[in-house]
C-alpha cells in the first residue's frame, strides 16, 4: 500500500490516493470519521479556531462500501478558508516556518495562502489514509496506538515497553488531550493554555506502540528495514525533528549488559524478550515484541508574539506579526496524525498486507 | 546517486554497487583508502581484533582513474575470517542480535557466520561508498563532517549549531575517537575501557553536520524530504536506535518563541538565521543554514558476559558466551560511517549532484 | 515528472495526481481543452455515442494560472453513465476484455459497470497529464506528434523516418481521421464506418515521433532507457498489443550493412545520421534524430455482434451482446493518448526537464 | 526480485546483484552453468571468436548451496580481452552502434573498449540473473520458453498460441539454433554464414512463451501491468527493438469478431479462451493462457565491411573497418538472453514468488 498527497491549505480541496489497498476490505466510515475528528481543528480552545468540517468524498477504488482495490481517491474540500490574513504578511517569511525554502524550492510560484501545500492541513488526508490502512492492518491483527508522552516538561506515566497496558492507550486515544494519566493530562493542558496566554506555544513528545507485527517481518535493506520505514513517512509529519526507537537516545549511557533484551524460553517457537531496549526490532526486522517509537514535535511555529524576520522580496529586517488562526500546541492533534504515518508504513511493508 | 549493499561476514566478498555517479568524478584512491582506514578494525585496544586489510578492488564503472557514470562496483574480499567462533552458539539467539529475527525472516537459511549479512562489517562497502559520494559532493561544494557527541556518560562540548567550527570538526575526523575536546576524547577513551575490562560495552551519540548543502533543495514529499532521506538512510546502519535534527527532542520542552529561528536580514538573497534549532530545514527543504543531526548507537550487542537466552531450535533456556572478535564500544568506528550515510542521502537529492 | 491515474467509468469521478511539473509552468487552458477535445467521444459516428463533456478541475498544484511544483490533482466528474447498459451482462466476461482477468484480481469486488478502471474513459486524466507534459517538454523544445499509420488494410504515407515532415504531422494531428493523406483517411473513414455496420470493429497502428529530444539522454539501464520508458508507458494504455522502435519489425529481415544508420559529417558536434532505423535511440539513449515509433491498436473488443462466452458465476458457455456505447476503431481517439503516453515518459526521462 | 547489472567489455568483471531471492532456493550449478553455456560466445561458425568461460563466482547470497535471501552477487572475471581492437578506431562512432550516445551521455569519460558496458557481453549476467529466476519459478509453476521464429527471411513453423507444443518448444532450446523445425533452421545457418561470408550480418525474431502464471497475477498500472513489465527488461536488451503480444501487429488488420478470444466453459472457474490473439494478457494481468511474445532483433551492427562514419573527436567525414570479433548473427545467442529477461520481469510481478 502506497499514498500519495495533494493539496493547499486554501486551494479547492486536499486529498490522497491510495495504492494497493486489498480487495474487499469494507471501508467502515463510521471508523473512518472517527479517526478524522479526532484530528479536527476547532473543537477545543487548544487547537485553532479555522472549522473544517474535513468530510471525505471518496471519488474512486471503492464500489458498495468496499475497496476495490484500484487506486482510491480521497477528496475533501476546502471550505472556511480566510486568505486574506495571508495577505498582508505574505513577503514575510515566518520564522521556523517553510515559506522561505518554498520560496526558493518552487521559485516564487508556491501557492502561498496557509502555508500552502506545507500546511498542517495536509495531515487530515494523511489521518484518512491511515484511517484505511488501519482498517486493512486489523484483519491481520496489527494495531497501532499512540499517546502524548510529553508536553513542555510534563511527562505522561511511564509505560513498561516490554508488556505496554494497551488498554489504556486505547483509552487515552478517546481524549482531548491522549495523556494515560488523568492528572498528567490536566497538567499539560494546562501548559497549553499558558503558553497561549502568553502569545505562545510549546512542543512535545508522542509515543507510538505497533501491536501485532508478525515476527520476521522487515528486513536490514532501507526499502524494507521497519525503522527506515516508519522514519521516512514519520518525518515527512509538519513539526516532527526527533525519532526514537526502544530506549532511543537513552542507549548512549547504558551498558551493553543492560541494553541486550534477554530472550525468553518459550513452547511456540516464538521467544518474548525479558525486556524491549530494542523496541520490538534487530537488524530492521520485528521480533514479535511490541514496536515502540517516540517522535519529537517542535512548538507551532505560528505565534502571537511579534517575531524579528525579514522581507522576502529584498532580504530586509521586518517585524511579523502573524494573525490567522493556529494551535498553541499541535502535539495533542498530531497523535492520530503519528498513529496514520504508522500504521501507512507497516502497510507498506512486505509480509503485513500481502 | 544509489547503492546496494551485498555480502556476509564469512562470505567470499563484502561490496556495493553505486549507480549514477557523475561520469569523470576522479575517484582519489588516496581519500578513499583514507576513508576506509578511519572505520578498519584492529588498530587500537578500542576495536575488534579482527584484523582485514579492506582493500576495495573496482571491478567496473571506472576507466582510467575516473568513474565513468555507469554502475561502479567495489569489492572487498574477507581474509580474516574465524569462522569456528560461531559454530559452538550457532543456535543460541545473541541477545540485542538480529540472529533469531534473521532466522525467522530467512527461514533458516541465512549465513549465521559471524552475524552473516548483518554483521558490522557490511559498513565497510558503505564507507567506500560514501567516500565515492564524499569526492561527488566535494565538487559541488558540500562536505559532511560528523563527530561523537557523547560516549557513556561523557559529552563532547557543545557546538553553535548556527556557526559550527568547520576546522575543528575536520581535526577531530582524524583523531582515533573524534571527540573536539581532546580531555573529553581521552575521558571517553576511559569510559570505554573501563567496560571492556568488566567484559561489557558503551553506547554513544554522533553528531553529523552537512556543509554547503544549496538552500531550496529538498521536498515535503517523503522521497525528496531532506529529513526523510537521511534517516532512511541512516537507520539501515546497525546499531542505529535514534535521530534527530536540531534541537531535536528538546524542542519538547521549548517554547515556539525560543524555537523559532529569527531571520537575519541580507543582501544576497539568501538569509540567514540567528540560531539554527531547526537543523537547516524546513519543511523538508534546506535553509541554507548548515545541517545538523545527531544518532543515537547502542552499546554492542555482543559483550564478553555470560548471558541468557534461548536455543533457536527448541526454545529452551540457555546460557551464551560470546567468543568471538568484538569491538567494547563501535561509536569511535561508526563516525565515518555515520557520514557516509549521510553523504549517500545528499547524493540521492535531486539538484545536489544533478 | 510522473502521475497515477484513478478512477472507475462508472463511479464519481477520474482523476490523476501528477508530481514534479516544473514550477511556474502555464498552465494553458485552451492547449489543454483542445488535448481533451481531441480524445473526447461522441462529436462523430466513428465513436460512442456517450457524451462525456471531460472538463477537468485542477483541485491542487496550480496558484494564479501555473503549476506550483507541488503535486496536481487534475479530476473529471462523471456525468453521462448508464450503469443499467452492465447490469444485464455483469457476470459474462467479455472476450477481449479484462472482466475475467479483473474478476480474479480484485477477487470479485472490483467495479464491473463499464468496464470500471479498465475503461478507456481512464484515458481522459491520461490525455490532461500528457497535455501538461507537453506544455513542459514544449519549454525545453520537445514536441510529441502522432498520427494514423494504419487502420485495417489501409495504410497512411510512409514518412521518412530521418526527415519526417513535421508540419504536415502537425496537419494530421487536426483532423478527425489523423491521416497525413487525406485520400488514404477517407479509406480509413470507410473501413470503419463499414465495419461498424457489420456490427464490427476494426484495429490500426499508430506513428509516434519524438522531436528535439536532447541527444546524449537515457541510459542502457531499464530505468531510464529511452525504449523501456516508452513501452512501460505505453503498453499501460488499454489495447496497445505491440511497440516498435525504427524499422522494428522489418529489422528481421535487414542485413547490417542496410540496417546501420551512416553518421554524417558535422561540424557542430552533433552528427546526423543519413537513415533512421533505429528510431533515433542508440544503447537506450537519444541520438539526436527523431525519435520514431509504431504501436499496435487491437480491434475495439467491444462489438455489436452476439458472441460466445461463460457466465463467471459457474464457468457455463453463455451468448453474449453487448448493449453499451462502443467505438467501433479506437485508433482515431488513441492518438492523443498515445502522444501523451510519450510525453509523460519523455518527462520522466532525467535530463529532459530537470 | 530484482536486479543490477554492472560491468565492461574489458573491465575486470562483470555481473549482477540479485535482491529478493526466496530464502533456501537450491542453486542448481549444473542448470545454471547449462543456460550460460546457451549464451556463451565461440562454441560455433555462427559467434564471435572471443572465448569465454563466463564462470560465475558468486560471491555473496548463498550458503551452503542454497540463496540466503540476502542479495547475492554474481561475478564474471573478463579474461579474453584483446583491447588492441578497439585503439585505432576508438574515435570513430560505429554505425548503429551506442559508442556516440554513449560518448554523449557519459561525457567522454566511459570504457569505449569493446563498447564497455554497452557490450553484449552484459548479457552473461543477465543469463545467470535469468537462470536464478527460472529456478525459483519453477518451484512455482512458471515455465519461460522461447525459440527463434525468424531469421531474415527464414520463418520458423507457426504455433498455435492457444495450445503451444511445450515439448517441442523445450527440444528447440537445445540446439545450436533454436527453431522447432530442423528444416527451418538449417535455412536460418544457411542464410546467417551467407551474411557471414559476405562481410554483412542479420537479424530476426524470437518467440518468448511463459507458461504457468497464475490467473490474475498483473495490473492495470505500469508498475505491475505485465505488458509494461516484459517490456521494461526486454527493451533493455541490446538490439531489441520491437516487442509485440499474442497476435501484435497483425490486429491491426483484424476485425474485432476475429481477434476477441471466445472463453470456454470450464467447471473449475479457470476458462480457457478459444484462441489467444491475446497472448494470455488482458487488462495488464494474466488470464490462464499462454503469455507469447515476440521481440524484434536488428542485425548485427559490427560488420566487416568498410563503413562511412565521423571522427567524434571533430566531426570530420571517416571510413570505418571494424576488426573486432563479431557475430554474424546475434539472434540465436539472444534466445536464453530474452527467456532471462522474462523471467526477471515474471519474478518481479508480485503473486508469483511470493
Amino acid at each position: 500500500m502506497r499514498y500519495s498527497l495533494f493539496g493547499e491549505s486554501h486551494g479547492p480541496a486536499i486529498g490522497v490516493v491510495l495504492q494497493g489497498i486489498p480487495s474487499g476490505l469494507v471501508l467502515d466510515m463510521d471508523f473512518i470519521s472517527a479517526e478524522m475528528a479526532r484530528r479536527a481543528p476547532g473543537k477545543t480552545p487548544l487547537s485553532t479556531a479555522r472549522s473544517e468540517k474535513d468530510a471525505v468524498e471518496i471519488v474512486s477504488g471503492a464500489f458498495e462500501g468496499r475497496a476495490t482495490g484500484t487506486p482510491l481517491c480521497g477528496l475533501i474540500r476546502n471550505t472556511d478558508t480566510r486568505s486574506r490574513d495571508y495577505e498582508a504578511t505574505r513577503w514575510l517569511a515566518r520564522p521556523g516556518h517553510a515559506d522561505f525554502t518554498a520560496q526558493l524550492r518552487y521559485k516564487g510560484f508556491g501557492d502561498y495562502r496557509g502555508g500552502g501545500h506545507f500546511s498542517g492541513r495536509l495531515t487530515a488526508p494523511l489521518v484518512f489514509a491511515g484511517a484505511v490502512a488501519k482498517l486493512a492492518l486489523k484483519e491481520r491483527g496489527v494495531e497501532v496506538l499512540a499517546r502524548i508522552r510529553q508536553i513542555g516538561n510534563i511527562e505522561d506515566d511511564a509505560l513498561d515497553l516490554a508488556s505496554p497496558d494497551r488498554e489504556a492507550l486505547r483509552l487515552a486515544a478517546r481524549k482531548t488531550l491522549a495523556a494515560i494519566s488523568d492528572e498528567r493530562g490536566e497538567a499539560m493542558r494546562e501548559a497549553i493554555l499558558k503558553a497561549k496566554g502568553e502569545g505562545d506555544s510549546v512542543g512535545g513528545v508522542i509515543e507510538c506502540f505497533v501491536f501485532g507485527l508478525p515476527a520476521g517481518t522487515g528486513s536490514p535493506d532501507f526499502d524494507e528495514n521497519i525503522e527506515s520505514l516508519i522514519a521516512r513517512h514519520v518525518f515527512a509529519v509538519p513539526a516532527v525533528k526527533g525519532l526514537e526507537f526502544g530506549a532511543g537516545f537513552d542507549f548512549a549511557a547504558m551498558r551493553g549488559s543492560q541494553a541486550n533484551d534477554a530472550f525468553l524460553p518459550s513452547q511456540d517457537g516464538r521467544p518474548r524478550t525479558l525486556s524491549n531496549h530494542n523496541g520490538g526490532i534487530n537488524g530492521g526486522i520485528a521480533n514479535g515484541m511490541p514496536v515502540v517509537f517516540r517522535v519529537a514535535i517542535k512548538p507551532t511555529s505560528s505565534i502571537a508574539k511579534e517575531q524579528d524576520t525579514v522581507d522576502m522580496r529584498n532580504g530586509e529586517a521586518a517585524k511579523l506579526v502573524i494573525c490567522g488562526r493556529h494551535d498553541p500546541c499541535i502535539v495533542p492533534r498530531a497523535v492520530p496524525v503519528i498513529e496514520a504515518a504508522a500504521a501507512l508504513a507497516m502497510s507498506e511493508l512486505p509480509g503485513v498486507l500481502v
